[in-house]
């Protein structure tokens, strides 16, 4: 390819840099591709960064095996990465029924990405979720309305794990795969209206951008950011407060802070965190600055909280009960 | 009316009295009326409420003067609110146009109330902000993008002002209505797709109660409460911090606490709080975090921001410049 770089392969290098600049030479990475026009420009932008750098890329194309097809897919996004002088292989997994399709699908590539880092002993394990999927996050969020945590949306790193296409449209990832003469998968799935992110994204996005006058993905993206900064900072402070059962301090914390003492200290006792959501908190909430005798309450994971005097009780339910 | 109580009924005065739970009798109220259900809901709930409290009430029916009729409107809300005894005046305000047709129209109505409020030498005024209009004010800061504060939404007390209200749906103050035996008016502006307000209540709501399955406006109403309480808490902490002009002190502060003492140090020094945004607070951020030798940055109100040495520095603009 001879002429001037496409400024979205120079954005995406940029940023594949960014998100790896504490890596030294030698370092090994590995990219989850599905296939998909983000996931092949990542791999695309990486490989060249990796050449300059010396660091070792193995590329992990996922087959999902939910639809027919899908083992030619993931062949043809191997070979094509293969061209650009990846070494990439496919890992077909099983995917499960819990949480949801979409949660069980997440599950299951993020378990053969984990596998397929430890097999490579790897220093970094990159994911393609740009700006769009963000904004999406955001609002499937909010819609839970389990709380600031929630609308957070996605870290562009945590631990191994790294995103550094979080500032690039959606768009932008295909003007790379174009500029790279890669050619992608559309996944059905991305516009099925039996999912809800697809609808999030076909349905709900394209009046808000009309509504509020476009930018609005870059506008959750962001408020996601401060959000995130926000609720680090309160989950420290959180986490330094000391007795988490003794009523009379918590009832003079903050709200902010007394909400995410029990939260954690739910946690502690055994409560379930992927369920533990607002109504909990309230009840817990009520233990403390509005205590009537109340009985105890149930939390998810076999938990009981109640009072006992001036101190929270936290207790696992016996199994079977 | 015989029978059973509503229970709408019910509940609209329950939370009026939650809201007003810390006046005694003989306070004085004001309670704002356009003529539409949510306010004359609320006036009919507090008229029974202040006759068993003894409080003494007062409507102010603003006619905002922007369509034909609107005298008539505001003289037939006056007159239901005389049928259930309450003391109503019409006040006709001039609506300017500083900030689009809906900023000006509340800052007319915010003006008036607030005047009426003096002149009766009341101890609370009373909005009629329902859970629908929390949900469309988290969307619209949403789409702002400037941040939490801009998506915290409203709050159920700020100084005299009271919302009552906030955990209602706008349903529910129709059904208030139709219990109490009065007719209510449909603004004709709250879907005209002029509006950006009308059109996120008329177009995205629908939208995205179909697509998250429902509870929407509830779970916006929620994580606007959590949002306040996080938002509320960061805010007395920023305003601890020693000297907001100390760069080293200020580059060792957390991201979520350095944004916000900026702010603060911004606003003191004149800047604009309606017009300092994310971008702003961005640069403000780079010359502590990311200081190259770069140009002071211009803030909205007429200030500009620079290093000198190990100090920020806030300097107005001069008239004329």
């Amino acid at each position: 390819m001879g002429g001037a770089l496409d400024p979205a392969v120079a954005t995406g290098r940029n940023e594949v840099r960014r998100a790896l600049a504490d890596l030294g030479s030698g370092s090994r990475l590995v990219v989850g591709v599905s296939g998909g026009a983000d996931s092949l420009a990542l791999a695309a932008v990486t490989a060249f960064v990796a050449s300059r750098e010396a660091w070792s890329l193995r590329a992990v194309v996922v087959d999902h095996g939910l639809q027919t097809g899908s083992p030619e897919v993931a062949a043809t996004a191997a070979a094509q990465l293969g061209t650009l002088g990846v070494d990439a292989e496919v890992v077909a997994v099983e995917v499960g029924t819990g949480g949801g399709p979409e949660a069980a699908a997440r599950t299951a590539r993020l378990c053969a990405l984990a596998a397929a880092a430890q097999r490579a002993d790897a220093d970094a394990v990159l994911l393609a979720h740009t700006l769009d999927d963000q904004a999406e996050t955001v609002l499937l969020g909010l819609g839970r309305g389990s709380g600031p945590r929630s609308i957070a949306g996605m870290v562009g790193r945590d631990g191994l794990w790294r995103r550094p296409f979080l500032t690039l449209r959606r768009a932008d990832t295909e003007q790379i795969c174009r500029a790279s003469g890669l050619s992608w998968w559309v996944d059905p799935h991305n516009s099925d209206p039996a999912y809800r992110r697809s609808r999030i994204r076909t349905e709900v996005m394209p009046v808000l951008e009309d509504v509020l006058g476009g930018g609005v993905a870059a506008a959750l993206a962001r408020t996601a950011d401060q959000l995130r900064a926000d609720n680090d900072l309160l989950d420290d402070l959180a986490a330094q407060v000391g007795d988490p059962h003794d009523v009379r301090a918590l009832a003079s914390l903050p709200p902010a802070l007394r909400s995410r003492v029990l939260r954690r200290a739910a946690l502690a006792a055994g409560a379930d965190p992927a369920a533990l959501g607002a109504v909990h908190l309230a009840g817990l909430d009520r233990l403390v600055t509005d205590w009537h005798g109340q009985l105890r309450i149930e939390l998810p994971g076999g938990v009981s909280a109640g009072r006992r005097g001036p101190s929270l009780t936290f207790i696992a339910t016996p199994v079977g009960q």
